[in-house]
């Protein structure tokens, strides 16, 4: 007996993603759930594949008895569905940045609009299981981070937390996305002939990522310099993290410091430096991979930390939230 | 009447560019001088296209009246062509990093093998024209800048001259670059499978370019993070580039340092803020584009600074060098 | 003194492209002419280029002096300003598939809509130089051929005229295109997460390029399979041809015929057999490359021919052909 | 209790695709066998994988316990080893193209050297499992079909076998593939630079594959015209076949004719007409995918086949010829 989850957004490239690893699952099914922006495209195989389908109301949660479901959709639409599903009984976990931001002020200042609905602002939970593992599992709105956050948070709060870093100098991100990162819509600046043998910063100082990396590594804006940019591939997201040393240690000395914190955690996977990881090493998998460069004569350190912007930055860490949630194991349907 | 120009290694990516360029050349026309491993590649087309070859010796330098040669070759065969070529009488520019460092200790360090031609060093000129001008008109041995180098010392110079960098805190310079800057041989590394849908970091704080970049600007190593990395594009470099302001000014601020700068140079171009260059941009150009992005209110800044790796990052520069020593236009085949 | 020549679409693909060879031709001068769809893009430079302008009007024909208008618009748009272009007294060379079809009957059976300047079919002259130089020398208003039908047509034609096809087995045109050739708009079909790593095929027996190849070389509808595909790259289409031999010949055999057609043309280029263009022979040029694999013992037959869409197959040979229709070097900006 | 399954030539892209098929199969488990060619790639992970590793001798198929052994090695290779694993015990599934062709002077022919153990051509089973499933069950060497043949013989024997094919006109198979079908080995014609934005034909009607298609649909070489094209991607395979109608019918009754064929087949998906697959529906899959447009006014049809050359073209069916072998579930561990 399968548990159904619920999917709004089933056509983004998250939503995608979601439905394939839950059409894997050993515990759970897919139910797709039509939302209007979903009409007009038609399936062109001869055979239909067997996925259920119900409109993206609460009625459905309760007619197909859903136990959880995924809104894979911009925040408006997400402030919108939210509470009905959540009334409905169903466990809500959102891909958007609608409950990231803890509050309606932050959200509007980095989000430029106004919250719908600050009332769920409490009760939303941070889905980031290596740090609030147990908050998830029983939470009934799941907050699951941006795909940014996600590599950069895994990869600076041990290190801020050890103290190794001088917070005075400052950290940098120097962050590199696909493209899928960006939605799936149509828009010249994704178009092929715009992307291919091309590089581009977007967002510099300015992206409305920083302020998760701001509350969950605990450091301040002045502190944080964070650039997008685009690489000409489809998934993954790589950043290079550069900091200067408070006390100068070796790679290894702080390859300790993240077994510490890592060593039981099923997705974050550690290089032996010099090594440090690629896309190709994190892409259609849940891991988040770090590697370090320190140099302790001069206190420069480089991390370079990679993750599948739709799994682990997205649906993936969406499904490891909902098994949290749902009392399952943790990594099931990820492996 | 043409000025003849010989080309060594014409078959790599730069040598490509290279006679691709003075086959437009208004006042020059490249002659393909052969190198023994250049032997194996037949013409396809059924009839030859009709440039000039000869075999890769000081007697072809007068048979042919080579003006100049070009060394779009390894440093180990540029340091055992140059002091031939130059005795036969020729201008040489050579695209390697034989002569860029300026001692045979320091290109020990960062080529990991001894120089074989050690005596050049003093009259080897680097030829950032932007910076040495002067010194290319009259020079016999020009050394033409490293890529990565150009893009850096373009943006880092003028801002490190004018102070208002926090050397203290650091630069920190994240390259990306096509993989036409890996040369023309093959190699897993550079195999399509392993760099499509990838992107990778190499040489962290760790380049052979960094000394480049050092002696230009005037910084020291223990004040420059420089990452290598390698986006899955042909040709194109980008550079990221973040200080912290020893004063804190706006970005329109710096681009009026840059303005006051490059105002008379022919191949800087400079953005209005928050714009910065992408790589369409320079593609095929020999411009280095140049962008800011300054917070004075928390005194961070990133600057953007983008070049063709195979232009100005290489054989573009290297025409603009010969233009110069040859005392002709130097724009001459490149606008 | 330059002949000012005006572009409308300028920011278009082929706009563009013909920019880029005008501002670079010994004779002409580029004008862009504003069309309301251009609004909303703003230069990111700080210092703007000295390219002109004006608006799309036929008073601006006047006004500027121009010779000659360049039409790189969808054919509606071509329709409405290519009569007001001619009354004010300029060469039209339209790029759209306007008055490439002869009858407003043929153009609605492809184009699926009513043809709104049919008067002008009869002086619209079909450009392809190879063969209609004479007429394009003489006329007012050029249709400058599809991208498709200009490599199909320069391979076939001369086979069919010499009579070695066997036109009962018919002819087979597989087509592959850069995605440029869509043309520059939002869409979901040429965004890039649904280009990259993926290949597809679309108007199967159905392309509205197919009657230029019959109305060219001279076959039927019903001897002529012809299949686009959409290969993930920017640039380029590549058809690859097959027929059975109605008298079997050798590859030589067949290469002579061509070198027989094309031996005085400067942008048609052969090779020697087995070997066959690829797309980089031919990116950013205006030349059209041939080969041809045949095998006499069993009749079979493969013809490779290779353009750059937006050279040869648009911008490229639209400037050709302005070239011819102003009396100037035919190859003029074009080597 | 799972099977263990040895791999020789783990680190060659068919390879890496059978150890990741093989690590989630519910039945059996890979065992990486190393070869002395595999030497010199260290593991830059921090913590090791589990998967077992053995020497690639007939002894580790005896000490491991292997049911059976895959061969992803080139011919001489799988040559060399087939003998000594048959005789170990081991059932031995070969992806090279060493036991397809039937004798060794077919062999000679397309490969251009002498075959090495002739004597395995006789208990050779061809393991296309929609047509060979039953030989494929009790077979001890199974000669995994090639990637171009498996797209072409699914779509083209169904339709030879119900004699709508005008074999006089002949079949042409215009192929594309990405890159990884040349392999993982250094080589100038599959590095990044000269694949990217470029695509090129091969092996024009001399491609090794040609006599697998004749071989399994039963048409003579005079019938057919194949060309092998590189696309610039990692994988996938289109194939887009041309033939003229013996008897005119309908794009419906041609799948009608497929659907009958593969009705129960798990690993054939059709189309709706004029829908046609492209590379993204069957990449990462199993799945072989074909559309068809006909034109019954004409005589003209165009069939396309699509498949991953990794999965169904090498170790996904390689996997699926196990399952049968050992008597599991054909779709184990592929779906």
């Amino acid at each position: 007996m399968l548990f159904p989850v619920g999917i709004v957004g089933f056509r983004g490239y998250s939503g995608v993603e979601a439905v394939r690893i839950l059409s894997k699952h050993p515990d759970c099914e897919p139910v797709l759930l039509e939302h209007r922006a979903d009409a007009g495209e038609d399936a062109k195989l001869l055979r239909k594949s067997g996925v259920r389908r119900a409109p993206s109301t609460a009625e459905s949660v309760k007619a197909e008895g859903l136990k959880a479901v995924l809104l894979a959709t911009p925040p408006e639409v997400s402030m919108d569905l939210a509470p009905k599903f959540l009334e409905a009984g169903a466990i809500v976990i959102d891909l958007s940045g609608a409950f990231r931001l803890q509050t309606g002020d932050r959200y509007k200042r980095w989000y430029k609009e106004e919250h719908t609905a600050p009332g769920l602002f409490s009760e939303a939970v941070y889905g980031l299981p290596e740090y609030t593992r147990e908050q998830v599992r029983g939470a009934r709105l799941i907050s699951n981070p941006g795909c940014y956050p996600t590599a950069a948070n895994l990869a600076i709060r041990p290190l801020v937390a050890a103290g190794i870093v001088d917070l005075q100098a400052g950290i940098i991100c120097d962050a590199k996305s696909g493209v899928s990162g960006a939605g799936r819509k149509a828009s010249l600046k994704t178009s092929f002939c715009e992307v291919t043998e091309n590089f581009s910063a977007y967002s510099i100082l300015n992206h409305r990522h920083v302020p998760e990396v701001l509350q969950v590594s605990g450091i301040e804006e002045a502190q944080f310099s964070f650039t997008a940019q685009l690489i000409p591939i489809d998934r993954g997201i790589l950043e290079t993290i550069y900091f200067r040393m408070a006390q100068p240690v070796s790679s290894a000395e702080i390859l300790a410091i993240y077994e510490k914190q890592y060593a039981e955690e099923p997705f974050v996977r550690l290089y032996q430096s010099p090594h440090v990881p690629d896309l190709h090493a994190v892409c259609r998998t849940n891991f988040c991979d770090i590697g370090v460069v320190a140099d302790p004569a001069t206190g420069r350190c480089v991390v370079v930390s990679a993750i599948d912007n739709l799994v682990k930055g997205a649906a993936g860490q969406a499904i490891q939230n909902l098994n949290l949630a749902l009392g399952l194991s943790e990594t099931a349907g990820l492996r």
